[in-house]
């Protein structure tokens, strides 16, 4: 990983200040009363989906590598904690030889995942492992959600390809993460330079209406555009009235005009009409590029019109409606004493109401049926029953503090796609519903 | 600013990469053109208020100057953009030598705004100005969502000190973001310790679940953490039983125990209780922190409960229901050629429907009754009228591509807090309604 000089409008030496505080007073606490190194299991779980939501997709899990393995606290980091009296010394000593030493499991980033779905499984002594909570949902959090909605998207546009244009709506590297999930979901391009940097995604982008304007009429703004950028650009064609640019903007580039795109009004409406003049101009292969605040439900909406890509900023970066997951990570394990070999414990909240969970290091499988299609997220402690042995959900990513394997995106973006294919056909329903299968606890 | 090694999970190299690809194409084509230098003016705003909220809260606007300031294209960024043959290399050329050396005023951070607020104006050539919107509007619409959704929150809280803790409920960048946000509108303290070291936002934080979980029993954990952070220390009491926990909080702290935290059940009902039970125990001094999915609707439901603090995380990380703000990044005039001192002309998008807008230099005033109190938002081109001079809202914010001032973080935040008290009594009603204040064009 480059973690070259990022020029970045916030400066913060090291990931390890993406942590809560009471991570670090806990730390303390549990280091002073010899229970830090107690052996701990925590898992990230979600014990509900977004309302409506009928699967998850897990996202963020190549960011959460990175972020581990960034983990350090370096004399900067030190030097603030010490001068603002966050820890003591002998937790500052301790911290700074910290790296992560333990194990994670998880289901392999783009997987599906349901209410109860153990999607990481952290493990090492509780010190080193719950200093790394904040981050680690920080990421899953955001990602996840993104991707969820990305992945409705791309299912309701079928086969015509998604761009992701929302850098402008959200922080400027929260777009970033958002235009990875959103590829992770099915997206095909991005308009954000950083994430072509970043994660190798293919970047696009031609003109905005400010470039019409800045010239004395659209005729000069769509030549210009052409000259400079060829006959093959997409020109946006409702700055003004759109029937007379189309008519400009064939009259300019000729029938081996790219595409044009439409930035509003009623696009159902405005597309067949489009197609309609743009065949009627001989520009048959010109295609049409529809952008204005769409959702999945839009997009489902424009199915039967005659358009060709689809571009998605607001309601992709803010998760349409849901812009994190509800994921949390939680001690479910621990041993009794700081021996080696003390064995291991679960352990849970008892509390009345919402956030009881269960206790216990957990297995995940995805039972299918005679003929491939999911039925049931079964979760469970002890030993993995016989049929779901092989159909088991977590791989380990992280042993003894190494990264085992970093995945290339599009392997990610298709391992989504094949996940989401085998669940049941209600899957993609966009209509609110429950999960589309059940949890199952074993 | 200090841009050294900052080891973060996302590597990019200039704030110039946070940009729509669409940017640079216009840049190009207009180079091309000719009318790259042709003076323009680009504003902020937004047509409307996220639905039912009374008043806007700008934040954001000091991030937008170190984003200006960093907005460079260096070798890395230069290689990646010819790679990919995004622009062609007289693009390059002019990009190597970029740095904005135009003028920037807007309303300062802090103040509220409404519709069509000009909130940020940004003056040059076009090229130069037109490669900032995407940077520009990603910083200004999440942090103005967060501070927005933080400023009915500290209004329902009244004196109550909010805690910032929805770190782990976003990207971890984003995150920093929202805790300085959230400061602007009002909290108190973050859990972040990354924005406690970027912006000096004091941090706070002391125990999860999984430290009481960690511990054979809950005596054990409580003792743990009271020999180690002191008795003055917030100890979580709704591990197992409440009534339990705290009669075993204060055997353990004595009556100096500084705070119980509760993160479950409902609120009001416990925290009488709660209340009760300290003051029979002889802790009348020790406080009650709640802080379970709280948003400014709970927050007010708790005012006649003995609460003294609130922490809140996924609603105001989320801007409670509205995560970005719709601000725009308009042409609204430009010259007609590029000779110096060519006049600018208004210009606008005349297309129908809800994506018009007004066209010419606009400048702001809040017109305010004999009391003080604000009666509208005036915005108007051409002559300031008389009685509004001194009620103009811009200020000059970069001159000559010199950021002219920087303020410290708690100047915004009293700003904020003296602009929300010269609102009508009604712009703090959490009942959903227009904005408080009229928009008046002249």
């Amino acid at each position: 990983m480059n973690t070259a000089d990022l020029g970045l409008p916030v400066d913060v030496p090291s990931t390890a200040l993406f942590t809560d505080q009471y991570e670090l007073t806990m730390l303390q606490a549990a280091l002073k009363a010899g229970t830090g190194d107690r052996r701990s299991v925590f898992e990230v779980f979600t014990r509900r989906l977004p309302e409506g939501r009928r699967y998850g997709v897990v996202a963020g899990t190549g960011r959460v590598l990175d972020a581990v393995e960034n983990f350090r606290f370096d004399a900067g980091v030190l030097g603030f904690l010490r001068e603002r009296n966050i820890v003591d010394e002998t937790t500052l000593a301790w911290l700074a030889d910290y790296r992560f030493t333990g194990d994670i499991w998880g289901y392999p980033e783009g997987e599906v995942y349901f209410p109860g779905s153990p999607i990481l499984r952290v493990e090492g002594s509780f010190a080193e492992c719950v200093l790394l909570e904040t981050v680690i949902l920080s990421i899953l959090n955001h990602d996840s959600a993104i991707a969820a909605a990305a992945s409705r998207m791309s299912s309701a546009a079928g086969d015509r390809p998604l761009i992701e244009m929302g850098a402008r709506r959200t922080h400027e590297l929260a777009a970033v993460a958002a235009s990875r999930a959103a590829y992770v979901g099915g997206f095909a391009t991005t308009s954000d330079l950083a994430a072509g940097f970043r994660y190798g995604i293919p970047t696009v982008g031609t003109s905005a209406h400010a470039f019409t304007l800045l010239h004395d009429n659209e005729r000069d703004a769509f030549r210009a555009q052409v000259d400079s950028l060829g006959r093959g650009t997409t020109l946006l064609v409702d700055t003004y009235d759109v029937t007379e640019a189309v008519r400009m903007a064939v009259e300019v580039a000729g029938p081996e005009l790219g595409a044009v795109r439409i930035d509003s009004g009623d696009l159902l409406l405005v597309a067949h009409r489009v197609r309609q003049q743009l065949d009627d101009l001989g520009a048959t292969e010109t295609k049409i590029v529809v952008t204005s605040d769409l959702d999945e439900y839009a997009i489902a909406s424009l199915a039967a019109a005659p358009v060709d890509a689809y571009g998605v900023g607001t309601q992709l970066v803010t998760g349409s409606g849901h812009p994190t997951a509800s994921m949390v990570y939680k001690l479910v394990a621990r041993a009794h004493s700081a021996e080696p070999g003390a064995p291991l414990e679960p352990v849970a909240k008892k509390s009345l109401g919402a956030k009881s969970s269960m206790g216990g290091r957990k297995w995940a499988a995805r039972r299918e049926d005679a003929y491939g299609v999911a039925e049931a997220e079964v979760i469970g402690t002890g030993a993995v029953p016989d049929g779901l042995v092989e159909h088991q959900l977590q791989v380990e990513l992280v042993k003894g503090g190494e990264v085992l394997a970093r995945e290339p995106l599009d392997a990610v973006r298709d391992r989504h796609a094949a996940a989401r294919a085998r669940l049941p056909l209600s899957a993609t329903q966009l209509s609110r519903g429950e999960a589309v299968i059940p949890t199952e606890y074993v």
